[in-house]
């Protein structure tokens, strides 16, 4: 993973081939001690990825393991429990390039990702609601 | 509906269950005398969302009144006929994670919305070109 | 195709009906010198897209003729062979709302497109990988 540029409030991330997508942009968040940010885009391929849909109680998963093409990456960070906790939802085009999508849980880069991040200071935090819902909240 | 974060040219907004999006957002860009912004990104959960697609002449519309993860929202506001005019498109995914979207009309906020928008000095509006085509122009 | 506005590093792009999105993006990003960019969002409609799916090797391509509702843009600018290169995945709406993407290879503007823009300093560049694959580095 390589910070490519950080200009007007953004950052260009660029992933290579066979990170762990949310550890190592995890990782990246704890070093730079960024605890609040939005993100606004992300194209490139992920595989093996489990994605999620809440039905109000809990997620139900599904995981895609052949290489795929990313159509687009939104989402936050925020903290929960101490730590950057990223919210990110993905679409993503199977074989016959049907989109697909839901919430990210994990995923291998294959080839490459790029993402655009905007750090923000501290103050977005995230609360239980109850269950597995947590609410971003300041 | 909350103003999480303001910084660097962009807001976090958090919609709460139950609020109808379009109002709450265009009530909000009214409150703040917003007339012109880019929509960036937006994740969480919406039913009720009533969708659109332009044949050329107008739009032919479905519901999908189920909750449903939104996999991406993007779009503009602009003053047509003196109101603040959204234009967001959306992406969601449904029971089976297969991703539909189109032109987003209406839709109920479930479990909770984060939206990332851009507000500009005023600039942006919206321009009367036959039927219902309104193309944004400055 | 027409700048609406420019502000807090973002740029506001209209695409007019009957341009080709790739070759006026390209103009406009040498007329203006724009060697690296973040592309944001971008909404409206596109027809004769032709877009792609890489298996590792080369790109799998399909058309679609027909004038669809674009869900999502996002991707980048960055310098390939000494010219701005514009690297776009797109969702698009086809027939029944259902979401359709991919590598973005060119399409023509039906109707309209507005993108956003975040226009940075030159350093974005694309390096040769092996076979079709060039890598975003700085």
């Amino acid at each position: 993973m390589k910070e490519l540029k950080r200009e007007n409030g953004l950052v260009i991330l660029r992933f290579d081939k066979g990170e762990d997508l949310m550890e190592n942009l995890t990782g990246w968040l704890e070093e730079q001690g960024i605890q609040s940010a939005a993100i606004l885009g992300g194209i490139g391929m992920l595989s093996h990825m489990e994605i999620g849909r809440y039905d109000g109680r809990e997620y139900s998963k599904i995981t895609e393991n052949e290489s795929c093409e990313i159509l687009s990456l939104q989402g936050s960070v925020s903290m929960k429990e101490g730590k950057p906790f990223v919210h990110l939802h993905v679409s993503f085009a199977d074989h016959d390039f049907h989109a697909i999508g839901g919430h990210l849980f994990s995923g291998t880069v294959s080839m490459t990702i790029e993402m655009v991040i905007a750090p923000m200071s501290p103050g977005l935090v995230r609360k239980p609601m109850g269950g597995v819902f947590w609410q971003m909240d300041s």
